[in-house]
Parts: structure tokens; sequence; C-alpha cells
């Protein structure tokens, strides 16, 4: 056993207090596991002198002088969140030498590349793992086992809270701004939820996944994002009709040009039908779920809870150990890998499908009439679906699904259709992927 | 860019002319990904002259002489398969200071504890993802994802000719003959089916993952093994009626003394009943899938191609870039961590549930006496269900789920339930996992 390694925990919140629980109750194991013990030698917290029963520690292990506990530090554990004073923090401490684990997908997705040259420089491990999707082993897989493969598109469920939204709008029938109330209630969203339901949660960690996937720095502001407080009960009976579910997707997809040679990404979030039969439909609760698909692995699918004290802890602790041993065996581990430096598409260029369900009037001539909105777009229909409206006022409802086709040349499609004297409205339209 | 690694390949079949074609068509993005080209320097085969234009190399790379190409590598791939010259070749390969990667699951279950040390003594990597479950990342996540957690059960459906056949029995309802023949044809299955269906490589990848997971050595001939041959369109309709599926499944699970501490492991192949709303049951054809329990992630779940050429090649080079990159900057990834150096108990001693349905006489204290073979060898039932039979001659069904019980109790309940005046017989009886 070699001498122990010094471990400074920055914050002692939902994540910290777990982490700081397992350090000192699995505090045998993680030795055998490591080769040295793991010393914890401090904790930065906003409020030192506040009681902790929970956390079962000396407390004068408690310092509001973070930025004095990680110039002393082997190992240093960030579970602040937010940027300030996280990053700051981050950069004195592997300026001192320090390996540093974090769960920040905020300041990854908005930083990322300071971080990642700064670990380069002073020859330390920057790992990640709890960022994305909580306790699945997910960076792990994209940044080492997947990266003797090509990745063409990561497909993945990374937010609990719209999730469990969704799902339940889907089991129950019931509207956006009632289910969210439920949610709050039982404690899967926060009283504040716009992180979650306004999709930055998950842009960011898109940024993170498509940065992984393809070699390229992508940051947050990237990603192109749409919430899921416009998904009504329609929608999700309309999915439902389709034999699919509404699910609030992160998407990385790798473009190519006519030789196939890659020429850009497209990372997105937005809500979209999936059919129930896809491994990703039958994601439930808050649980989380990473699809990747590349070109010699196949379909690849990671499951598991994406939140919570106890699941995010067992991520950070999987890093801890994994920079601890390379602190004793020496090297480190891969550091940031950005050499394909693809451009970030905008959303009107994505290739995307729509599903487009349309009131219009029940008489001869309405869908060519319609089908000429899609054609004037260039945009090519897979499926339409026409079912006269029980009013019984000579009126009928389209559902048109279409082919690939660039994204703005679909929404331009719904905007021509809007306009069109037979179509009463578009009652709803969605995009649609993993078919 | 440092210096070209040198890069020897033992065996060019199904999976060596996969990874013989990505080093040379992805060239120029694993030398991007690794900080330095991956330079083939020969292929070693059974048979050097036999033209292989699906491999585009030079044709003078091929060698029949694997033991002087190990000699000169930096990294050796080898997917010979088979415990010998496999074995020799990669410690002489360690020993002339190459990292080694395989795809070897019959060799590291048989003699894994010799590489292993072989890897330590001369500070080489030994990586196997491919081992296990083909493309799905399973090894470096139990390696070193969790390796800050402790995982409590392991179920893996690991061998996709069984899950192919039980799915198609499942779907289709026929016989399991019936079925193979027909993966046999559609080549889901071998001529000579028996490594499969008798659990043979599921036992071998067992093994490896109850090593991984509880930090022990478990060699292939300490696992229990049962295979699917007499799973029969009965037991898929038993399990059909509990709105279940038969799934073969590779289970290592943690027993723990009455203090709580770990006390030892089971590890075992043998086919189960599994409830339909699991998420292993929705794992189709001839897809993989291990599912992972946690004391703090909680729930995991990986999902992916099993087997095949392109598969297995990108776990395989997921696995030279790792080790290609700790020759660049030193150090090495984790090595066998068998600490905890529990026991693996027999499969008598394993806790398991039963399903048993029975054909009993429909009279008057039958159920008193059925309930007395289990309260005897003290089982407790979980739930009975009677089904009067319609042939009319007083003949009942008696389908009896128990609670977990050791598999030797509940084995003496089947037989003595046997040999009861008022059963028939035993019609089926099979394991219950995953509620
Ligand atoms: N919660 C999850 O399920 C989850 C999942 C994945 C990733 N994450 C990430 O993990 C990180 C932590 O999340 P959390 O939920 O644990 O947050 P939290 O419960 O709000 O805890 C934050 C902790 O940081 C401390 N802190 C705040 N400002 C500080 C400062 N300036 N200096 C020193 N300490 C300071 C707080 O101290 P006091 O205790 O004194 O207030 C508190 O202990 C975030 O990056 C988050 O995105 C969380
Ligand atoms: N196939 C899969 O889907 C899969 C999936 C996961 C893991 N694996 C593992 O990968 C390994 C290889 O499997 P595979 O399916 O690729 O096997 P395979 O198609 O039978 O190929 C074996 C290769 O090894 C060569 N070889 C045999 N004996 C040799 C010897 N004594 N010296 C040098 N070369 C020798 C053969 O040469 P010739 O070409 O001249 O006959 C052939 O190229 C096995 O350990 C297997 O368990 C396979």
């Amino acid at each position: 056993m070699s001498a122990p390694l010094k471990v400074a925990l920055l914050g002692c919140g939902v994540v910290g207090s777990s982490v700081a629980r397992a350090l000192v109750d699995n505090g045998d194991d993680l030795a055998a596991r490591v080769g040295a013990r793991l010393e914890l030698i401090g904790i930065a917290v906003r409020r030192p002198d506040r009681p902790r029963p929970d956390v079962p520690v000396d407390p004068g292990l408690f310092t509001s002088d973070a930025d004095t506990l990680v110039r002393s530090a082997d190992v240093v554990i960030e579970v602040i969140g937010g940027i300030d004073p996280a990053r700051e923090l981050i950069l004195t401490a592997m300026k001192h030498g320090a390996s540093v684990v974090t769960a920040n997908k905020a300041l990854l997705a908005e930083d990322g590349p300071t971080l990642y040259a700064a670990a380069a420089e002073h020859g330390v491990d920057l790992y990640y793992e709890a960022a994305v999707a909580g306790a699945i082993p997910i960076v792990r897989p994209m940044r080492e086992s997947l990266v003797g493969d090509d990745v063409h598109r990561v497909l993945g469920i990374v937010n609990g809270t719209t999730n469990f939204v969704l799902d339940k709008m889907d089991t129950t029938g019931a509207g956006f701004a009632e289910t969210v109330e439920q949610a709050q209630a039982l404690g899967y969203a926060e009283a504040d939820p716009t992180a979650d339901v306004e999709g930055f949660d998950a842009a960011a960690k898109a940024a993170i996944l498509a940065s992984l996937a393809f070699h390229t720095r992508v940051a947050s502001d990237q990603v192109h994002r749409e919430g899921i407080t416009e998904v009504s009960a329609a929608d999700v009976r309309a999915a439902r009709e389709m034999d699919s579910v509404v699910k609030l997707l992160a998407i990385c997809e790798l473009l190519r040009d006519e030789s196939g040679t890659p020429s850009g990404v497209s990372v997105r979030v937005h809500p979209a039908m999936i059919p129930r039969s896809h491994p990703l439909a039958s994601v439930r609760d808050a649980y989380n779920a990473v699809f990747v698909e590349a070109a010699a692995a196949g379909e690849l699918m990671f499951y598991g809870p994406g939140a919570g004290g106890d699941p995010t802890s067992s991520a950070v602790l999987g890093d801890v150990v994994a920079v601890a041993r390379h602190r004793l065996a020496g090297g480190h581990g891969p550091v940031e890998s950005a050499y394909a430096d693809l451009p970030v598409v905008s959303m009107g260029d994505a290739a995307t499908r729509y599903h487009i369900s349309l009131a219009v009037a029940d008489r001869p001539g309405v869908l060519a009439q319609v089908a000429g909105a899609f054609a004037d777009n260039g945009v090519s229909i897979e499926t339409v679906r026409q079912r006269v409206l029980e009013d019984g006022a000579s009126r009928a409802e389209l559902v048109v699904v279409t082919h690939r086709a660039p994204d703005a040349a679909l929404r331009a499609t719904v905007d021509a259709l809007t306009g069109l004297e037979t179509v009463d409205e578009v009652v709803s339209w969605m995009r649609v992927e993993g078919a």
C-alpha cells in the first residue's frame, strides 16, 4: 500500500454529502482498489458551521476557504456546480498539481476547452463521468471504449425531470402544466423547473456528448434547444396514434458530404416522436438512457438513473479511483481529443423528419394542394393518412409523416401549410426520430 | 505525432479480418486519436498463403510464425481463440514488452490469473473488452466506472445464439430442436451449437464478469452451468402465462452474512423466467445486454450486439487505442483486482426462486399435501394458482412460485413433489429472476 492520497471535496450538497459518506464508509475497499488510502483533507462549503448530521466526518474538515484547500490536494472533487467559483478553483487545483473530478456539466459545456488545456499543461487528469447521465457510464465508453470506432449518431434521454413529465403525460393523458405540478409534488421537478423543461440541462449534456463522439469542440451555446413546455396532450395523443412516444432527446449527429467525408455535426435538443419499438421508448419515469450508433459497433444503449446523490456519487467515485490509480502508477487518462474540428451546423441544415397533423376541408383537391406545399419546399412525404372528423362538418384530419429533409425546408413547409386556404389549422407538428 | 507503434495481429478470421480492415481504412483517425500511427507489422494465421481478398494489406504481412512476430511488437492483438497456442503467444509477447489486447474469453476464464500476473510483472496492459458481450462496453465500465461502487448482482444475456433461439421460441411457440435448426439456417447458430446451447460460452463470460464485479478470482469451472436444451415449448408457454419470458442468464451475485459482510459469490448460467417488464425481457434476436445492480448507482443496463466481426472489432480497437495511448503517455491501465478473495459458493447454496407447474388430482387435501412438501424443505410460497384441466378427468394444474430459498432446498422440494401420491407429474420447473 502506497502513502495516502489527499482528497479535497468542494461542495457538500446532494452529491457532495453522498461522496463524503462513501469515502468514509467504503474507505477500506477504496484503498484496496486504488492501492492507497484516500484521505479526505477538507470539505469546502458556503456555510462551514452548518450542522451536517448525515456526513460522518470530523466537523473540523469543513471550511469556506476552498482556494487554500485545493492547493494541497492530490485529487480535487468539484461538486459545487455553476461557473464561478468552480472554474477558478479547478484551475488553481490543476496548477498546484491536483487531478480533478467534476460533475459540473454547465461549466464543461460553457468552457471545457480552458479546463482541458489546463489539464494537459499540468499533466493532470480531468474526469467528469458524473456530468452526463448521472450513474450511467457514458463518458468513459465514449472517450475510451468507442474511440477505435466511428460514432454516427447519439440519441440521449439525459434529463430525468422531462422524461418523468413526458412519461406521465403519455400514461395519464394529462397536459403539461398539471403534470409538472405533479412532478414538483413528487420531488422530480424543482420549484423553478426552467433549466430542465426548457432543455438547458440537456443542452449542456448534448454539448459534452457531441464533443466526445465527434472529436470536435461543441459548447452549449452552439446547441439548438427547444424544451417541452409546448408539448401538449394533443401531441402526446398524436404520437400514441403513430404507436410512438414523445421524448426530449439530446441528438448529436455526424453529417457527411457526397463523398462520405464528415462535413459537420448537428447538435440539438428538442422533443421528438420515437416508435414504441425503439429501445429508448421504454425508458420510463426519471431514468436516463443514451443510444449510440457507431460504424462497427452498431446500435448500443446505456441505461440507468440519471441523477440523485448516490447514483451521481457512484460515477464520481469511479473517476476518483481512476485518477488516484494514475497518480500511483504514473501516466494519466485520455486528454481532450478535438482533432476533427468539424463545424457545428445550424438547425436549419440539420436533417430531420416531421409529423404534421392538419385540420382541412374534406373536399376534392385538398390533398393535391397540401402535397404541393411539401413539393414546393423539396420535402418528400413518407406516409399520409386522412380521417374524416366526427363533427360531420365536412372537415378532415390529415396526418403527414415526411422523409428526411433539411429542418429549414420542413419549417418553411409548415409555414406554407398555415397559409393555405384549404387548411384550417396546423394542429400539431413534431420531429420524428429513431426510425 | 510520436513514432509509429508496431502492432501484431494474431488471427485473421471473423474478428481478425475486421480488425485488419479497420487498422488500414481508419489509419488516419486512429493516428489522430492515439497520437502516433499504428503500424501493422504482421498477421499470424494458420494458412499464410491463403488468398484473403477482403483484407486489404500487403500479402507479405501474413506469417505462420506467430512466435517471432510477437517479439518485436508494441501491441499484440490476439484473436486466434482457444487455449493453445494463444496463451504462450500472449505470455511471450508480454515478456518482450508488448501490451496485449485479446477477445479470448475461453482463455481468460480458464487461466486469467496467469495472464494478469504476467502483465503486472512486465508492466504492460492486458485489455479484453471484446471477450464479453462483443461491442458492448462492459469490461471497462465494470473495471473502471463502477470501481468506486459496490456491485450486488449482474444479470447478463451474453450469448446471442441462445437469446435468438429463446426469443423465436417465445414468438413462434415452436420447440427447441426445430428452432435451433432455423437458427442454423439463418447463421445464428453454428453447425455444432454445443458451446452456445449448453452454456459453455456464457459460463466463460460469467466467470470474467464475476471476477470484475466482486474483486475475486472466478474460473469457468467454478461456474454452475445449465444450458437451454431442456427448455420446452411448454416452459416458454408457462412463462408467457406468468407474463414472463425465458432467457439464458449469466448470473453473478454477492452473498452476505447476517452482519451484512460479503461472504461469498454465486456465479451461474441457467435458463430463468424474467417478467416482461424487466429491461432484459425486451432484448430480442441475437442482441446481448448486461444488467448491473450496484449499491449507489442502482440499476444499470448495457445493451448492444454481442458478436460478429465488426462489432467485436470495435471493442478490440477501443482497447488498442487505450493501450497505445498508455505506451505514449507512460503508465498503464488498471491491473487485476482480486483482493476481496471471496469463496465461490455451490449451486445448492445459491438463493433462487422457482416456478413449478404440477399436474395433480383435483380433490380436497391436495393443496395441503403439496404445501407440506414446500414447508418440509423450509421453502415459502409466494403465489399458488390452481386451474382445473379441461379434460374433465378431475385433474388440475397447480402453478407455484416460491420466495427465495437455497437452490438445494428447492431441488429437494421438486424431488419430494415427484414422490407425492396426489401429484401425477411435475410438468415443469424453472428458476425465476429479476423480480
Ligand atoms: N444533484 C444531482 O442529482 C446531480 C446529478 C449530476 C450532476 N450534478 C452536478 O453536481 C454538482 C453539485 O450538485 P448538487 O445537486 O450536489 O448541488 P447542491 O446540493 O446545491 O450543493 C452545492 C454545494 O456547494 C456548496 N457551495 C456553493 N457555493 C460555494 C462556494 N462558493 N464555495 C464553496 N462551496 C460552495 C454548497 O455549500 P452549502 O452546503 O454550505 O450550501 C453545497 O454544499 C453540480 O454541478 C450539478 O450539476 C448533480
Ligand atoms: N466471432 C465472434 O463474433 C466473436 C465475438 C467475440 C469474441 N470472439 C473471440 O475472438 C477470437 C477469434 O474468433 P473468430 O471468430 O475470429 O475465429 P476464427 O474466425 O476461427 O479465426 C481464427 C483465426 O486464427 C487463426 N489461427 C488458428 N490457429 C492458429 C495458430 N495456431 N497460429 C496462428 N493463427 C491461428 C486462423 O488462421 P486461418 O485463417 O489460416 O485459419 C484464423 O485466421 C476467439 O477468442 C473468439 O472467442 C469472437
